[in-house]
């Protein structure tokens, strides 16, 4: 079955604008397993709004309108909506007098152009609108449902709970779950290499794959008609799911690499310190971003020029003139020395060519060493990251934190 | 004439993501005169997407689709496309060639789902994308024009602006220009009122007033069917809303804060280190996005202990025990004391309290002092910021580095 929201308006064909109702609609629809399978947006003007009903009536069951049932010229969903149907519009007594009403408990006379609210599609039953003067409007045609709610969004959220919610939720209850499963160190083929098998499985939960730099988040849901019934599709794929990408999943909704750390570290009781030339801060960014962060993170150093490596982290200048800056030895140099100087457990360095000048045939732009230095010894990564600089910078964080959390974590 | 924007994707179909990619195509067609009729999100699943290409290429004359050009299973566009269009798929050998090409210089093989995006909508033309793997589609059909973008912001941005726009922009016959202003230091009501006697004079021109936290943009647009005509009325007016605010204004269209302080930085031969406790090493971040950076910029300490900002500061013990760490006093010290070490002309510290925990009574969540110490002595601020952890260290790095900008250009 397919829903469709269409908005009306030709504000919302703005870059400011917010077509909050159609993202209110959805969450309410979600909320009782109904997921919608298209957003139209439209102008006032035009033929565009008789032609998106028209076509909508072919593609969905359920069509939802916000908008355009206000009073003046540019409100035009009653007539694109009788027009599409092949149906007239009717004039309402009973709503005339209900608007008249409204205005006289405001001590005012009714605006003539309001009596153009009074008008519905032929057949349609009215939806009374506590909080406002134009009624919504249900219409059957064909076994499809077409309903239109006023745009002001307190007289369409009036609307949609007290008559509609209940009838769509009677006609289509379904009981609804979701799962986020975030994934770092796979690209998004290879994530879907691992997943694919599951494919034929995944039956009727919803399985989505969005990739993000140095992130690849799985969005996994579920919807039936009984309760428990859905949680147990889902927690079944979502397990699966889990296994086959194993030690790549660092987290679910709303865990950030950074806070995943930062909670390790502080099971385990340890503390952190960071010396950073290529990302320049961004790796302590990303950590003091976490509140209760300074209980684990002691400091870091931005040690950006040569200078600055030899003084405060005690890199010796022979490996910098021997191997160079961007190096596994001055790496590790980096990581010892802000390990010792700050006294904490774990640090990390990283030291490479961000871009976009500074590459050569063997050291090129994107190139990173990454040293953690920790307890027990040493491990160090040398990387070739793609992008732009601000890439570069993030994706090589993002591969400092992930080499913290498995070593944190105990995997090989 | 109808342009129909397209955005393809599940996850758009949620009360939790934005679809950016549609309203940054609908900011740059209107800057080009063009207003959109119709938006539409729909799924990568179900018949959906067919669907909507169908009915667009009813509806519409220009149908720009963002997303769906992936190298996963559920990345369909091209093959709804194909099928709307009544046409085949062809494989392009050229493509796949680029596409390993990119891969090699990451020194990774390419992934096999990635050999999907090697194939093309009959007909198509290929439109490179510098950013990533799946290039764009430009297709002409009956009078009409279908563009596929590829789905990652970046990467239809790259697209859109290299090879869509410029068409786009010849075939529309609109001459329109556009200008950006960025301030800092001014509220968006501020802002509003020093420039409120020049709405009645800005005539044709588009005015907008965006704001973000710690900053506010105005922009600017005018259009029109000369050449030049259009640059004549947007100058006039950009140059009399640049009066008005004065030295708030810190560039134009993509000038972050961090570039200004860099290039004002390498006018003037001089160098900077940092010292930052309650930002956590998000300014040294900030300034070392900036290409050539590195000429300016010496390094910095995430100083977020007390022993570190001694031992790493030579801050004197017995001011942070008489003043506190989040104290001008402190700030002063770490500003010194980074000044001196690093051997920098300018020095910027940072102490405060970021939150959401660690406020108090006289020294509230929020509070920060910011030192700059330069060649003619020190400027230190107490600011109270309003919001949350990321807030109120984006705020606090915002105004140090506004601080330095005034500071170089001489603003009293």
């Amino acid at each position: 079955m397919n829903i469709e929201i269409i908005a009306v308006g030709t504000e919302l064909l703005s870059p400011r604008f917010t077509d909050t109702n159609s993202l209110y609609l959805i969450e309410r629809l979600g909320d009782i397993g109904l997921p919608v399978a298209r957003r139209t947006i439209v102008g006032d003007w035009g033929e565009g709004l008789e032609a998106s009903l028209r076509r909508a009536m072919d593609f969905a069951d359920w069509i939802l309108v916000g908008g355009g049932l206000g009073p003046t010229g540019d409100d035009r969903t009653r007539e694109a909506a009788a027009s599409a149907l092949g149906r007239g519009l009717v004039f309402r007594p009973d709503i005339q007098a209900a608007i008249e009403e409204r205005f006289r408990r405001r001590e005012r006379p009714m605006a003539e152009p309001n009596r153009r609210q009074a008008w519905i599609v032929e057949g349609a039953e009215v939806l009374p609108n506590g909080a406002g003067t134009a009624p919504g409007q249900w219409i059957e045609s064909g076994g499809k449902i077409l309903v239109l709610l006023p745009g002001p969004p307190h007289e369409l959220k009036t609307v949609f709970e007290s008559s509609v919610l209940p009838r769509l939720a009677a006609r289509g209850r379904r009981h609804a779950s979701r799962a986020v499963i975030r994934t770092t160190g796979l690209t998004e083929s290879e994530v879907e290499a691992l997943i694919a098998e599951l494919y034929p499985e995944s039956g009727d939960c919803g399985l989505t794959v969005l990739a993000s730099p140095g992130r690849v988040d799985l969005h996994v849901s579920a919807s039936g008609e009984k309760a428990g019934e859905a949680e147990v599709r889902l927690n079944n794929l979502a397990g699966k799911l889990r296994d086959r990408l194993g030690s790549a999943v660092y987290g679910g909704q709303d865990d950030e690499l950074e806070s995943v750390v930062v909670r390790l570290l502080r099971e385990a009781g340890a503390t952190l310190a960071t010396a950073e030339s290529c990302t320049g801060g961004l790796v302590a960014h990303r950590l003091t971003n976490v509140p209760g962060s300074s209980r684990v993170f002691l400091g870091g150093y931005v040690a950006y020029g040569n200078a600055a490596k030899a003084r405060d982290l005690g890199v010796d200048p022979s490996i910098i003139e021997a191997e160079g800056a961007v190096s596994e030895a001055a790496a590790a140099a980096m990581a010892f020395g802000a390990k010792r100087r700050m006294g904490a457990d774990w640090a990390l360095a990283l030291t490479g060519i961000a871009g976009p000048d500074g590459g050569s045939e063997s050291k090129p732009v994107g190139l990173v060493h990454i040293a953690l230095a920790g307890p027990d010894g040493m491990t160090a990564e040398r990387r070739v990251f793609p992008g732009l600089r601000e890439t570069v910078k993030f994706l090589s964080s993002q591969r400092a934190l992930d080499m913290l959390r498995r070593r944190l974590s105990g995997i090989a």
